[in-house]
């Protein structure tokens, strides 16, 4: 199997001033490709430590992708180590790369500084893949000093991920990969612990040739990724299908998804399905529910508004929540939950509303712990509440109540089509 | 100064199925420490690549710190790794750690099986330090061959950072360490290429021992972190202040904290500071600017709410904005978020509110390019609004959309203060 490295280039991660999860995001990808990433590293923005870090790493691995240490400042000094590296003679402008420059400053409205242009610099020894999304090029070197290919990707989260699909479709073309089947189904509502021991004797009867992850993330609960590895692709791919099958069967609606994808859009796609509308009113996610809905494209089709009340009185003024019933089962309530929710159904004419009341933290009060919340669903046919508790810090909180909700919401609209 | 290296060991991280946050709480740690952390690597569960890289690291380090490899099951191979590696002859079963082993699955109403005890042997070459919180002790390998000091910490996140006093204790005994400052100060509304040209001269003129760092972020704006190492920490904390006071003084109200921060927080500490209350009316911001502000513990002091009026005739019927307005202006446009910003504040009856109304995209309309926003913001004296443009995609141009929104409401409140 075909190996890479990644390494992260910054003195702001050493320090830990910055998390690292470019790593992450290229590690699942390459893995998804059938390339085996051996180790991850995170060095400073020194040329010494770069050089020999990436001399090493050449010499050992088919792939090495860097992220980070190409800003336009003086301290991102990789591309001169990139050059000395492969022994460039001279630096050229890239075409495009440069376009995407001027685009990129004029749309900010930024006058184009010398310093600016000279992102679109590379060693003549790099074959450019033009950065969409910044002003830093993505720049390959094939066969460093007869190793391996050397990508160097801009450490910006967004462009570093941005920046994988177009790294993966060469690195597909040039390295000769042994085949790898994945196929993936999202679950929502259950505990990693807990669905490893209810798909046990599912999991020990995968032929040798298959492999199930768990990648579990607070907002979209647990991607189970069943991977096989070899064979003839046609064939494996109706057996994995089988095996899919069975898996979906065992986990009934927990599964929500047939595919990687999250729970917002899943939601967009049965309320656009069945020409539905939905709402929210949210106190302890303070927005996040909208901003999940909001971040769907073409989410204006379906999703018609929020309010999220913070503040009693708006509870009680926008929304209509009686000052009655907040005073007599406290704002963190079923009965606040509900009111909420078809209040915020009311005031837009939404079909379907999702309403949260809890404590993100950190403190509870004296009836709710820290990591409380109630989630109320109004429908056309009736209104429904339920409570979770968590047990993480306020905004890990906030996500997971957020996606509750909308996992909620979701199994209600499902019971109702 | 002396160097640290931080190895963490686990498959799960370099498939990407965990991302590794045991790293960045020990860099902070140390560096807090003046411990210099060159290196970060993670590596997976195989004996030679583990024996391989300590070896390579020990030599190269006055410090190497591990998490991970430690667990009960047959996949953590971290331990005889460790004894091979120290010349340990046998393993040795801690008392502390065994009373621990006990009491934690008793409380977990566990039976304490052989495979547990197991986790309280240790290397003979070992210093022990009690793990508090897990079975897997925190092992100690002094001078390793010759070289530096290894410190072997469980993997488990909570485990790992709950490790780390006692871990800083004991290098604070037995290292000379040098001292390292770092001073922060954040800046909105100006790029990158651009602000290190502003500062040019004033970067160039520091002394040698002194280091200016970039930190970009779309939803932080920039972060400049000045270090500083070696010296009288007491006589370069005031050196480093008065550079900071000549760098404050070159980009006035650019600058929005005089420490590491956020813009959510420091709108927070002046509105609380001033005793003001605010509220957002969001279109195609959707609840991100309203999640800011409640990402903040304590926020329901000065937040009372808001509305994500996604629908037009949320935005009519419940903030008032006059249609006539939205069929002369329409919607993304600066009259429409002014009257957004008036109805929410109006609405919830706060102080101040800010208001956005744009094309996130993907898509614009015959007026308005993908990546525009009108902000408008209400206050007690007048309202007022600006224009962005941005050019990103959609999960981005909201969240560059909701921190503009943040620094034009913070730079109306600081003109009326």
């Amino acid at each position: 199997m075909k190996k890479a490295c990644i390494v992260t280039i910054g003195d702001e991660i050493l320090i830990g001033q910055v998390l690292d999860t470019n790593s992450r995001h290229l590690a699942i990808a390459l893995e998804e490709i059938g390339l085996h990433v051996c180790r991850m590293l995170s060095i400073g923005d020194r040329a010494d430590e770069i050089e020999s870090t990436l001399t090493r790493e050449l010499a050992q691995n088919d792939v090495v992708i860097t992220t980070g240490g190409l800003g336009p400042t003086k301290d991102d000094i990789t591309k001169g180590v990139l050059a000395r590296l492969t022994g460039s003679k001279s630096l050229v402008r890239h075409p495009g790369q440069l376009e995407k420059v001027h685009s990129i400053l004029q749309s900010r409205g930024l006058d184009v500084l010398p310093i600016n242009l000279a992102q679109a610099d590379v060693p003549d020894t790099a074959e450019v893949l033009v950065n969409q999304l910044g002003t830093a090029p993505i720049m390959i070197f094939r066969n460093v000093k007869g190793g391996g290919t050397l990508y160097s990707l801009p450490g910006v989260p967004h462009e570093a991920v941005g920046a994988i699909p177009s790294v993966l479709e060469d690195i597909r073309q040039h390295q000769q990969l042994s085949s790898i089947l994945h196929r993936n189904i999202m679950v929502y509502g259950i505990a990693e612990s807990a669905l490893s021991e209810r798909i046990a004797s599912w999991e020990d009867a995968l032929p040798e040739e298959m492999h199930l992850a768990y990648l579990p993330n607070p907002l979209t609960g647990i991607r189970l990724r069943l991977s096989c590895y070899g064979g003839d692709p046609e064939e494996e791919r109706k057996k994995m299908e089988a095996r899919m099958e069975q898996l979906k069967s065992i986990l009934g609606p927990l599964v929500y998804a047939d595919e990687d994808s999250n729970l917002e859009t899943q939601l967009g796609k049965l309320l656009k399905q069945h020409s539905l509308t939905v709402s929210c009113a949210e106190s302890c996610t303070g927005g996040e529910i909208a901003h999940l809905f909001t971040s769907v494209p073409g989410s204006s089709a379906y999703f018609l508004g929020s309010v999220t009340s913070y503040a009693i009185c708006v509870k009680e003024k926008v929304l209509g929540v009686p000052s009655q019933t907040i005073e007599k089962f406290g704002v963190v309530s079923s009965e606040v939950a509900a009111a909420m929710a078809e209040g915020v159904r009311k005031l837009t004419g939404s079909d379907y509303s999702v309403a949260t009341t809890g404590l993100a933290g950190p403190g509870g009060d004296e009836f709710n712990p820290e990591g409380t919340v109630w989630v109320g669903v109004a429908t056309p046919r009736h209104t429904v509440t339920v409570k979770y508790n968590y047990k993480n810090d306020r905004l890990r909180n906030i996500e997971r109540f957020a996606a509750s909700a909308l996992n909620f919401l979701r199994l209600q609209i499902l019971e109702e089509i």
